[in-house]
């Protein structure tokens, strides 16, 4: 049976166990708390050197890393990754700009305002971050306006990889009021089969 | 023919050029300075809402964005990409560790030390950056020490996106000694036909 390690309030990890649920794919769950440096034991590091959840742990030994590498490995085949092409490379786009352009503002501003001390220890960079992730947030919307998902006509993993910290942008202090595409995008993508929502963040500082 | 928009000192403008080149595509290239506000003009927005280079126009007038989703959409089909399975997922975990823990730290440093200003002006960003930066090429180091290539036994588009900055680190004051694996792929990289060097950065500040 396949082992995914991950953080249950990590949307990156939230990622791969809604992948691994949609495709039918029974797995264990190893819970690692990275906020606490259990990504950076001997062990973990033995598994990733690069020291990150979430990870997947095939049967027969060998692991894959990245989450959004992980969407696009058992999504293959499957309805939520088109054939190549085109249509692919859409939502290939998408998991790019969410790993370069999305992730590094709408999780860490989440993570420092309800994980990592809140926002008056955190004073110094919510700005930026905040900006950079509205940033985001209007590109989204720029294309959620008109279209029901971020790639082609159905849900695929590109709309996986942003719903997941776009859903608990509340909790960096991101408010969506500003984007009524996106805010629809978001009940769509919760009304979907198989869609549970992440856990939400567990100590809220601010 | 393909229009390329990119900046010539850009490693992720160098990606497109050299897998466009690898692949046999024509193509006209358009420089864009984006140290100038070039990206941030209302005609480029049109082209891509996220104001970043490199993007490639394909003859139907569609867009792609993002240089390792351009890296994926070309080499489909080719040498560079290998077919579904983990073969391919290899090649697709190197392409999210470039953009979310090498490029942010490795260009980024090159950026500051040889475009925006040099080290006194950037003194209190870079020693994290180097830091974190050297933590990638630790990771890199790690598998390189035993193999060739970072993903299989033969050149792929983890090789072209990872080599893109990490050619050009040393404009950033990454000294690459303590890493003989590294070193030995860059040379191997750069034997491999169709590799041109990156244009070096035009202002040594430092």
């Amino acid at each position: 049976m396949l082992t995914a390690y991950g953080y249950s309030t990590s949307g990156n990890c939230w990622k791969v166990k809604t992948i691994l649920e949609l495709t039918g794919h029974a797995f264990k769950w190893v819970e690692i708390n990275s906020n606490a440096g259990e990504t950076r034991t001997q062990k973990f590091l033995a598994l990733n050197p690069n020291g990150k959840i979430p990870i997947v742990e095939l049967d027969n030994g060998e692991v894959i890393t990245e989450s959004n590498a992980i969407l696009l490995h058992f999504a293959q085949g499957t309805r939520f990754l088109p054939p190549p092409g085109l249509a692919r490379t859409r939502v290939a786009e998408w998991l790019f700009f969410e790993q370069y352009s999305h992730e590094p503002y709408i999780a860490v501003g989440r993570q420092l305002v309800s994980f990592l001390g809140g926002k008056e220890k955190n004073a110094a960079r919510l700005p930026e971050i905040w900006e950079r992730g509205h940033k985001a947030l209007k590109v989204m919307e720029t294309r959620l306006a008109a279209h029901k998902y971020l790639a082609g006509d159905s849900l695929s993993i590109a709309d996986i990889a942003l719903y997941a910290y776009t859903h608990r942008a509340g909790e960096g202090d991101f408010d969506l009021t500003p984007y009524p595409g996106l805010r629809a995008w978001l009940a769509r993508v919760a009304a979907e089969p198989g869609i549970v929502s992440m856990q939400p963040a567990r100590t809220a500082v601010s």
